[in-house]
């Protein structure tokens, strides 16, 4: 695969005498070798200083930046990189491909009539208004995918000018259906708490076929508590449902769907997985006061009518209330938001996401150390120790006299114990290591979308400053700019909230849970032990 | 280093996908790389694919065999690698140079008498005797290392000619002191029972000095339960008891020393684990009917007096009834052994000795290999694990409110247990492998002394045969011959019993202890994680 460059992210400092290498974090690295094994990458530094480093401490640099240019589009039946087959809607084929191919044109026309309406009496005093702050838009890998496809700046698919400016379409108040309050004077705003809470199960997916067994899909079947009816889902209805979402939120965080993957979808252990990982994006979905709440995802998790389901999607792909515009439908409190209270809370969360968004990330990675190393090298290790007391064992058999050897089945048995343990540890991976990933990795979706809010707002302080700034523009119109940032604010401010308290209870109880089936995991070897131990008297 | 060869022991399957490589037993390698951590090692086989592989799973092949011809004459001080400070007893060194340089010669002579009082009537009888079964008697590293720079064959150094014809000094029989006997139809000899068994204590040595500070040297104080006197002994005093002890006995396996080693000889850690080693020998010399009561054991347990242990010295060095002629000293079961009956039974043990040996060397392979892992590996992952936790929960201390994070302490807790894991790791190894390791050493050089003594019984029986077969022997002698061929055989059967008997009753238990402290370490960490836990709620 030739050398690539990598990012050290986390300091590690070698094991003396060993062929591994200090490596600092922020130092660039040049990766020679992928396939020395058990997590380890060999490379050199600048200094061409060479050696083997752990593979979880980097990050590959990539070849390019999103290009600039559009992206060629792709056949449709290609973005499905998942689901290949035909729609199990066979009606939907047509419709899907839309969404598949000319998905990307319908965005361009609402963006363009956003552009067409920003073009108002007050727009070309903006012409010049710089845009460096989005360039330090981070690059969100979990859901960036299909943004980075888009022609348009995040500025400008954004929707800020407009909303900010008001040149956007306005909702009728009654619309305003998410409601953010204050607890106090300190705060900067909470969502409303959910009024129905529901939760929705994924059952364990089933390969369907279709077509006499010609062609063959995995149907999930989800079961939202609000309705008990059960309603099927193939990955593309996700994929469609996540693309919406992220089209239509910018000043919400959506969690990530589990990775695309092409090879092995249909094998048992990986669909189990696919679900666990659904669920963990529907939990997610679920618990957030908008989401929980929006259409596009009520039709989803509702919808078993196929003319409904056409309908919903049209309404959904033809929803002007995107990006900034969604804040027209909050109701958000009064008061006017001091700058120099919200600022510097802006300044802090910056800091305190980009914290988090490196343990998470750093978490994951020894979580998928960790998964690797039970399945692989844990269990050889166990398997090893199990072997040799086994063949010990065996070679007391013999004894000189033929005679029974007690010592002989003893340590047999302690072989064959450690030979368990190591099968145990293979098992366990799934039951602590892979859900608490799982969970890092909705987090890690997150943690990576909050900058692009958290840019939002201060580019929505900044146009606001440069309307104050700007004498041509009439203290009426002012005073609406500055409800809008505010409200803007508000909307991020209550977002971090919810996703503080999300952490705190939702990851916490993930922790929690990884530490029981760990627990559990040395219960199990304990007992193993003891019962060896109680087989020697 | 540059590169070397090593004979592969064990089968390896590589791991798929990584660098590792497929080694099986008996090929020869080539080694490049040392240094790759972790217990890997990369080389090339002769087919020139290279990768990486264990290296507990290879053996390295020495340059070159033992010299045939005389080996140097070493300075005494050489000799004694360990301890190359004065005696302790400063009247001694003399005599300490004496056995370290002249030892050679003592013995040179007294085989050279035995060599000239076998050129008798007999003797020449034997000349063109096959000593092809000399050259089969297995390369025994534990105790290897000065025989093979004795200038005679270990066929000759055995003594085996002169026993077997009688041409050595015989014993009045009051003096057969060792005595085996039959219990049952079957049974080709046990050792009598030691009539007052005992045990010695080694204490926790202390480095001592003499000469004002300017010498220091380690003392271990040594304690028969026979005598309750504490008695001072060096690491040079058990090298040339050991000496002795090799020197003495060719029917008897005698248990190996700790490796002698230079560096960090005065380390706390080095001292304490060489005691325990040594408590290792001294158990097997304890348990061992004929070693138990030998006069320069006993001498060495019990001498206190400067000018008793001299004379004791002179004595031990002035044996002569070394090698086979010990058989001169037992007193073994009247009956005729039935060639019918031994012979099957001696191929048998030598083909279930060099599975043991090979099984207990793979045990010892993987022992020191997982106390290497304890130390450094596994206490590394999970101080990794820790950290992740740590650093996750450290994120989670700032908060938007600046608030007390429930989340943030429990998230660190469990970082922090996750960190006492890995140094329990570590310490764990001293508890569970080292002693294990410590134990397996001792039998392994038994196991490798045993083809000797296996060896020495098959040519007692071809000179026997040969005795037989030579019509020029008288009827007389030939009964004497057989006799004395039969004490042998019935001396390395008791022999072979008491091993196995060893090897059922103290190798179990030394694994029922290693799985003890096994299930106290896992006990220690689901008490930890329990903990954690219940600090959760």
């Amino acid at each position: 695969m030739g050398t690539f460059k990598v990012k050290v992210l986390y300091d590690f400092q070698a094991e003396p005498g060993t062929a591994e290498m200090n490596i600092n974090a922020g130092d660039t690295l040049t990766v020679t070798r992928t396939d020395v094994g058990e997590g380890w990458w060999e490379g050199f530094n600048s200094s061409k200083q060479s050696g083997l480093f752990p593979e979880a401490y980097v990050e590959r640099i990539s070849a390019s930046n999103p290009p600039s240019i559009p992206a060629p589009v792709l056949p449709p039946q290609n973005n499905w990189g998942d689901d290949d087959e035909d729609d199990d809607w066979d009606n939907d084929d047509t419709m899907y491909s839309e969404i598949g191919s000319n998905n990307g044109q319908s965005q361009q026309n609402i963006y363009s009539n956003e552009q067409s309406l920003s073009q108002n009496q007050l727009a070309n005093q903006f012409d010049n208004m710089s845009l460096g702050g989005v360039s330090t838009i981070s690059d969100n890998k979990g859901t960036i995918t299909k943004k980075s496809i888009n022609i348009f700046s995040s500025y400008v698919k954004s929707g800020l000018e407009g909303y900010i400016l008001g040149t956007s379409a306005n909702l009728p108040v009654s619309n305003k259906k998410f409601r953010i309050y204050r607890d106090g004077d300190d705060s900067l705003g909470k969502w409303e708490v959910i009024s129905n809470p529901y939760t929705v199960q994924i059952a364990s997916p089933k390969k369907a076929t279709k077509m006499g067994g010609l062609k063959s899909f995995i149907a999930y079947q989800l079961t939202p508590s609000f309705s008990n009816v059960e309603v099927s889902r193939r990955y593309k209805h996700f994929d469609w449902l996540h693309d919406r979402l992220t089209s239509k939120f910018n000043v919400i965080a959506i969690p990530p769907l589990p990775d695309k993957q092409v090879s092995g979808r249909y094998e048992e252990q990986f669909i189990e997985h696919r679900r666990a990982q659904l669920q963990e994006f529907i939990n997610y979905m679920c618990r957030h006061p908008v989401l929980s709440t929006c259409d596009v995802w009520v039709h989803f998790l509702s919808c078993t009518d196929e003319k409904q389901w056409k309908l919903g999607k049209r309404n959904a792909e033809r929803d002007q209330m995107v990006g900034a515009n969604f804040c027209m439908s909050i109701d958000a409190p009064d008061k006017e938001i001091l700058t120099s209270l919200a600022e510097p809370r802006i300044e802090d969360s910056v800091y305190y996401v980009l914290k988090l968004d490196q343990s998470i990330k750093n978490l994951m990675h020894t979580a998928q150390d960790q998964h690797k190393k039970c399945v692989n090298m844990y269990k050889r290790e166990f398997m090893r120790i199990g072997e040799s007391f086994f063949a010990l064992g065996s070679a007391f058999e013999y004894n000189q006299q033929g005679m029974y050897s007690k010592a002989s089945i003893d340590i047999k048995n302690v072989g064959s114990t450690y030979m368990m343990i190591g099968k145990l540890y293979e098992e366990q991976a799934k039951m602590d290591w892979q859900p608490l990933f799982d969970k890092l990795y909705i987090y890690k979706g997150i943690t990576g979308s909050l900058p692009d809010i958290l840019n939002l707002q201060k580019l929505s302080e900044q146009k606001k400053k440069e309307c104050e700034r700007n004498s041509q523009v009439p203290q009426t119109a002012l005073a609406d700019v500055r409800r809008r940032a505010d409200v803007l604010t508000y909307t991020v401010f209550a977002e971090l909230d919810h996703f503080q308290s999300e952490r705190d209870t939702d990851l916490r109880q993930s922790v929690k849970t990884f530490l029981q089936e760990q627990l559990n995991f040395y219960r199990n070897v304990v007992a193993k032990l003891e019962d060896t131990l109680g087989k020697f008297d």
